[in-house]
């Protein structure tokens, strides 16, 4: 996301006084939520999809993932790097190519 | 996320060969199973929680929202506007202020 | 499910002193959690999954559901057959019949 | 759920031809879906929820539940049991009473 991005999300929030309502266990639940939504694109059919719907519920998911990072001080770079290294760790390419095991049952 | 990053995770996927099970449904899917994840750092207690596990399930989220964006080739700066520029509208100041009420509610 | 099967699912709860962890939000949490790991029986392959892994999880769903039943003092029975019949209202046979439209749709 | 309550289910589904679309995995991420609308009762305030609209989304998921059961062709007395029985050995009262740690954490 860019700053500018970032501050408009920030400051919807400020303005509607919503921090109170934000602890990381509430934005979990946000997230889950919306993430939910985002599914029901796809409950029965996977194939026929409405795209601008796909396109807000994913939106909702982000900047509920957006305050979440705010609310814990926490830089998206980091914490996603950080686990793209674990990730890359624990599905050895040679293993892991072209099945989707969970590393535990590679 | 920096071009870096989003560079990694794609290599990520593309050297497993993994490009295959990345369907919008099955994407969305992994989505909320991880949304779910990160949420179990809060099942029980809302107020302690381990800070490391979150940000790992997190960066989990957001690597499968990254995935999204990617194969249904949709830029997040895009969605993530055009869906505040709603939000902004939907939720007045005035009638928001300080509630969570949804906006049908308002 | 059976008053002996009920009855099993109070004393487990009871025996392990967890109805203070048992609040109707955190049972919410906890239904949420165990559907999405029921889910991910089908998240990369949804004609090859683990029957008894499905099996767990859907138990797991179902005991949460008991909790919440149990906590909130409502009858199966009766909230079922209230929503049943809400439902049997907002999809009649003849406009819903073969399709899978939401009823908001029909 | 009584017999009568399993074959208003049954009717309903059979009325709308809808078995067609009850898979495995649509019914999981139904399940999931109903699952998160019960959470939403919670999603900012978990003292203050809307009592009739905790009993519908619950109905919902157990419906889905009992859709799931029937076609897998599985008797909630077994698997709920099955499961009991698994969580009584994984989680022994003298270790995990008045606690909320999951059982690998014991």
């Amino acid at each position: 996301m860019t700053k500018e991005t970032i501050d408009r999300i920030r400051k919807f929030t400020d303005d509607r006084d919503w921090n109170q309502f934000h602890t990381p266990a509430n934005l979990a639940k946000s997230i889950s939520i919306e993430a939910s939504e985002l599914l029901e694109c796809f409950q029965w059919d996977e194939t026929n999809y409405d795209l601008e719907h796909v396109k807000e519920e994913l939106a909702d998911v982000l900047v509920y993932c957006r305050n979440m990072l705010d609310v814990l001080g926490l830089d998206e770079y980091e914490i996603v790097n950080a686990k793209m290294k674990k990730n890359e760790a624990k599905y050895p390419v040679e293993k892991s190519k072209g099945n989707s095991r969970k590393y535990d049952e590679l």
